[in-house]
């Protein structure tokens, strides 16, 4: 097996594995997409190619697929009407079969050829940017630069990161090593060879909201151990990842390997493929985001695999108090409607003291403060334009009765209203809602509201703010929290909660980082620490266990 | 807290890191009861701690015991009556509370000094060594000699190598750093703090064969990792942990931290404490070393903690040709006859052609290998006096009864007998016996035989041993596999089988090293990859999900 494709990539490799190590900024993957950038014709190109993907079926086959089937609507308000090869649970054999027909194959080649692959992949991926930016703005709701982005920009870096942990681990103990113990006369001497396996097929389970940037990292970490990898996408969001199965497949052959070692196995949504995937015995590893309820299922009953989950949790805000009420105020804003609260890491419980807090502009009521955020939430969205390249569109009509039935649960301090998207006419488009509750209204802040519904919630006062953020957290998870305060006093008992709670913090952000997003490479995206998930990306825990190192020894 | 401690044993822990990577042959602690290594007082002095131990109570105590309990027996032929303060269900609350009392403290101390206690708790278990390798003769059975390389010296090894991953782990992210990324303007700046965090309590189950071999890496791994530990040890092997506990609790009081972050928990095994204590919510964490049964129990049921188990398997040897069959017999006759064959180490199945083997010494039938192995036999213990320092003594009734059932599986080609011990009048000590069986007798030896019973098992040729060796260990699980041939087509087809069915192969070993032993900071013991364990000692996984990385960040 040739090692070109990895001497191709190896300074990327190379610069990414540093940056998971220092923690410092790194990017491989240009998120602007600029023309500057990527060249005048790459954005029409892109839109051109999806276009042209509509209404046909997308060309690609599965092993004991049977007819097609098409799923897709755009939040923006259209059919992507695109059929992919249906498997059901009659073609599920023929399919894990192929699937681990290449295994073999694919193990020998060892971790520096399948890494190869896995960032040629990449690199191919990174070439079809515009094309999956469409794809995923019209499958998620997420508006165009943002899908270009998360779904594009960052998924990769966070592919890359998956990638370049994988390989330090599997490259960790040298393939050959020679032992030398001394003794009376001559020292006994051993030749060892150590050998990463997979562990045998990989399930990752797409969802609908991310479906690049929350499969990738789980994909890409089971390939390149040397697991066959069966996408099943979330029915909202074939596309995606049909692109990125495309892609490998094409990688694959032209390296010498089987296709099938990456497969697409779309579903009608009725089917529940992935309950009679998830525990065939052929399958050891499983990559899952979505709902508490599902990735509950598969912890509970794919006994027979790793799972990696990432489920729901209730992200938390405490305020205390700011030097920055303006910025404080913009900030929380863009957190609420960035992709409409649509996103894993999306805030929704904000804690403050009933009494108000202290700020540069003079002590601020709850209210007050509630109407800090309305001035800074019309000031980003009070022009339909352009509030819908931030909020992007409703994902599904489970995120609209929800932001219906918000106004019951509280007092409305700011209502949504309906957006115009100027390009679209039947586009879904809402503003972020905020209600105010107290903190004996556990009933209403203790579970995740999916969408656009955040609770400002009134406390005694920050102790009891941090306490209530403490225990919430950890019956319930969280994927982010954050805190806004003047004290170092109160901020250090708030780190001191999120070590306890086991989630990430972010300290006062008044400015253009948001608690929402992490960044790849330096950011640990979930912390495995709480009920939210059970897993990180990347650590090496998230890595370690997809394959297992086999040894072999004799006498020299 | 001080850094003291990990300054005193940094130079170790270095070197032990560098031997986890380079897999070359490394040793902290000597592995020769000597007095030219350990003194002329150092064996007496031990001997001595040992026997004043004997009939006291143990000077521990636990929080929530009640009474005592002493259960301990040695296979040479008399009661320990040590008794330990003995834990119920009524009291596990109580000890659950204590030991989780000072988890914060120990965290917050960070990974350098957790560090440094572990290597000091290892300084003065090495220490005690000879002590410990009275102990552990005592409760498993393992002849003194051994008791002091496998309980003493390589179990410290062992446990440094968990420590060494554990510290690599931890501090794989730095504790702080700077992410600056470029913008048009001013850079985006970000200070980040990134804090490894305990899971919460860990749980040791120890076993009677190995009580620190086993125990000691979870142990501490755990510790390292900031976890407090409750050992429940095997009833019938408790001093060698008890020891262990004590030791800790003196160097962890000493470093001022609160010394119930390591507990004993001794039962009456009517108790059945260790499934009460398993499924604890705030247990995180369970190391196992034992039966099928409870380990596959465990994985089931203790569903809130990451299971580390190491169940049995059928160790299985393929012998198709040699060029030394003197060398060859007399390897696997010491492997048979180490401590009686009660290691889970210990080969069990012997494939080879039904028409024999090409050797040094000429073609080779299956009774004529058989013969060759008894010479080999007579000579390692036809010396009742000899023949006990290598054997040991019979660890349980149970090693018995399944001794004394074999020769109704097959033809007996080697009988066991009594041996006479020449200083303990009761122990009771056997050599091991070789069943000749044939390839259709799958019921036979498809299962472990835990003791010393070996199978001579006649295949149509080497290539259905190898098909056997394949599927017997993918079914049923192997912790080692070994393979004789002076074929390199074989060797290669070995290898790809074992890669296959995920065990660890010796080849050709005709000298001083056996397939039963397995070299800390070189060999990995148990792959995770069959039946047999689910988990290595030691690679990154088996320390990797032990903590979790909290972050927090800010502006700067």
């Amino acid at each position: 097996m040739s090692h070109d494709l990895f001497e191709r990539h190896r300074e990327t490799l190379e610069q990414a594995t540093e940056a998971t190590r220092t923690r410092a900024y790194f990017s491989a993957f240009n998120e602007s997409p600029s023309p500057r950038v990527y060249g005048e014709e790459a954005a029409a190109g892109g839109k051109a190619a999806f276009e042209a993907m509509c209404g046909e079926a997308f060309p690609l086959s599965t092993p004991g697929a049977e007819g097609t089937v098409g799923t897709e609507k755009s939040p923006f308000g259209f059919s992507l009407d695109i059929s992919y090869p249906r498997v059901t649970e009659a073609g599920v054999p023929a399919l894990v079969s192929a699937a681990s027909a290449g295994l073999k194959e694919f193990r020998d080649a060892g971790p520096v050829v399948r890494t190869g692959v896995c960032l040629e992949i990449l690199a191919r991926l990174h070439a079809r940017i515009f094309e999956l930016a469409n794809a995923v703005q019209h499958t998620s709701g997420q508006a165009f630069v943002m899908a270009f982005q998360a779904g594009g920009a960052h998924a990769l870096d966070r592919a890359l990161e998956s990638v370049a942990y994988a390989y330090a681990e599997m490259t960790r103990v040298p393939h050959v090593a020679v032992w030398e113990k001394p003794g009376k006369g001559e020292p006994l001497r051993m030749e060892k060879t150590f050998t990463p396996v997979p562990r045998g097929i990989a399930l990752v389970i797409g969802c609908n909201t991310f479906p690049t940037w929350n499969s990738w990292p789980g994909f890409f970490a089971s390939l390149a151990c040397g697991n066959p990898v069966i996408v099943k996408p979330h029915p909202g969001a074939v596309l995606p990842l049909a692109i990125t199965v495309q892609v490998a497949q094409e990688v694959l052959a032209e390296a010498g390997f089987d296709k099938n070692l990456v497969t697409l196995a779309a579903e009608d949504p009725a089917d529940g493929l992935a309950k009679t995937l998830a525990v065939r015995p052929e399958v050891k590893l499983i990559d899952f985001t979505g709902s508490n309820a599902f990735g509950d299922w598969l912890e509970d009953n794919a006994r027979q695999a790793i799972v990696f989950t990432e489920k729901a949790g209730v992200n938390t805000v405490v305020v205390d108090s700011t030097d920055d009420f303006k910025g404080m105020c913009m900030n929380l804003a863009f957190s609420f409607s960035l992709y409409t609260g649509q996103m894993c890491t999306a805030p929704q419980n904000v804690y403050l003291p009933a009494d108000g807090i202290e700020t540069d502009q003079g002590p601020k009521s709850v209210k007050e403060v509630a109407a800090g955020i309305n001035v800074a939430l019309e000031k980003l969205l009070g022009d339909d334009a352009r509030a819908v390249e931030l909020l992007g569109g409703v994902v599904n009509d489970g995120v609209l009765s929800r932001l219906s039935e918000a106004p019951g649960r509280g007092e409305v301090l700011v209502e949504s209203r309906v957006v115009k998207h100027p390009a679209y006419d039947d586009a879904v488009v809402r503003t972020p809602t905020l209600i105010g509750v107290s903190a004996a209204d556990a009933s209403v802040y203790e579970s995740e509201c999916f969408g656009p519904v955040s609770y400002l919630i009134s406390t005694s006062g920050t102790e009891e703010s941090i306490d209530l953020f403490r225990s919430t957290v950890m019956a319930h998870g969280a994927m982010t929290a954050a805190v806004y305060s003047s004290s170092p006093e109160v901020i250090a008992s708030m780190r001191d909660a999120a070590l306890d709670a086991g989630v990430a913090l972010s300290e006062n952000l008044t400015g253009q980082v948001f608690v929402n997003q992490s960044a790849a490479f330096s950011d640990f995206h979930g912390t495995g620490a709480n009920p939210a998930a059970n897993a990180s990306y990347t650590d090496t825990a998230y890595v370690a266990s997809r394959f297992r190192v086999i040894q072999s020894r004799r006498h020299i």
